[in-house]
């Protein structure tokens, strides 16, 4: 963090890196939906201003939680990868959306790929996160992330509307 | 909420509700602490603005997270209750603090008694979270809450330090 932080603890060190009213959608984009370049990143159903979104993305690169370098295939446009630090977050925005699902109404559920993965709990997230280390981080899939999903986790799931 | 939401999606709407630089200390304050009153909910580390506070504290009635009620004890002084909605947060608050204390190095390990039940795992906290229901809900304890919790459960654990 930048400035000197309000206190250490631990919430509040989390609170002061991503608890501000864009940051969690954008680790969302990333985390949840494969999201790596600014043009897709700025698409996002909430409308993030574009200096918003390259401040936010210059601060998670400050700080660990995004890496940046440019994309071969696409000339002039940087790609971002996760951090484990970042991909260690996973079961948090799982959970935090799980908690939405549950108690806030007027929540819809989006994307039927990342609901039937939070719909399998623990075991389905960790496999999910194996995925995102062989996307992100170049780490070779585990047996248990290379194995087929199966119809189970295809399935679309619980939908809640307004 | 009070405006329209960005989108309706779950992490977004639980974004808008605690997502800001104050809600989440507010409830890790009451949730992890035991605060209640105003007056011990200003006294946090973070140097919580009195305003800040008093709205934030609206708007958790308002949600549904928080009650508000006179106590007693205390004239002119009201006292704040957990809700299911915000004590069914309690786990996601406990592991932003297990994530931050993995990630953040300048956190530092803040309450023993609190640390204990974080450490303890899920189950820890889910007795954590009958005792919790007792004392705001007025529901009766569960068997397993109501058992002591013996000398493992009030060891210091782990400290962190800048």
């Amino acid at each position: 963090m930048a400035a000197a932080p309000r206190s250490n603890c631990a919430i509040n060190l989390s609170v002061e890196l991503f608890g501000d009213r864009w940051t969690l959608l954008i680790l969302r984009d990333m985390l949840f939906f494969g999201r790596r370049h600014f043009g897709q990143l700025i698409d996002s159903a909430e409308h993030i201003a574009s200096n918003v979104l390259a401040n936010r993305l210059k601060m998670l690169v400050a700080e660990g939680m995004l890496t940046r370098r440019d994309d071969p295939t696409h000339k002039q446009k940087a790609i971002y990868s996760l951090t484990e630090k970042s991909i260690s977050l996973f079961p948090i925005l799982v959970q935090i959306s799980l908690w939405g699902h549950e108690n806030l109404p007027e929540s819809i559920q989006q994307g039927d790929e990342i609901w039937a993965v939070m719909a399998g709990g623990p075991k389905a997230w960790a496999r999910f996160m194996d995925r995102l280390r062989e996307t992100h981080l170049g780490a070779a899939p585990s047996q248990e992330a290379s194995a087929p999903a199966g119809p189970a986790a295809r399935r679309s799931g619980k939908r809640r509307s307004a």
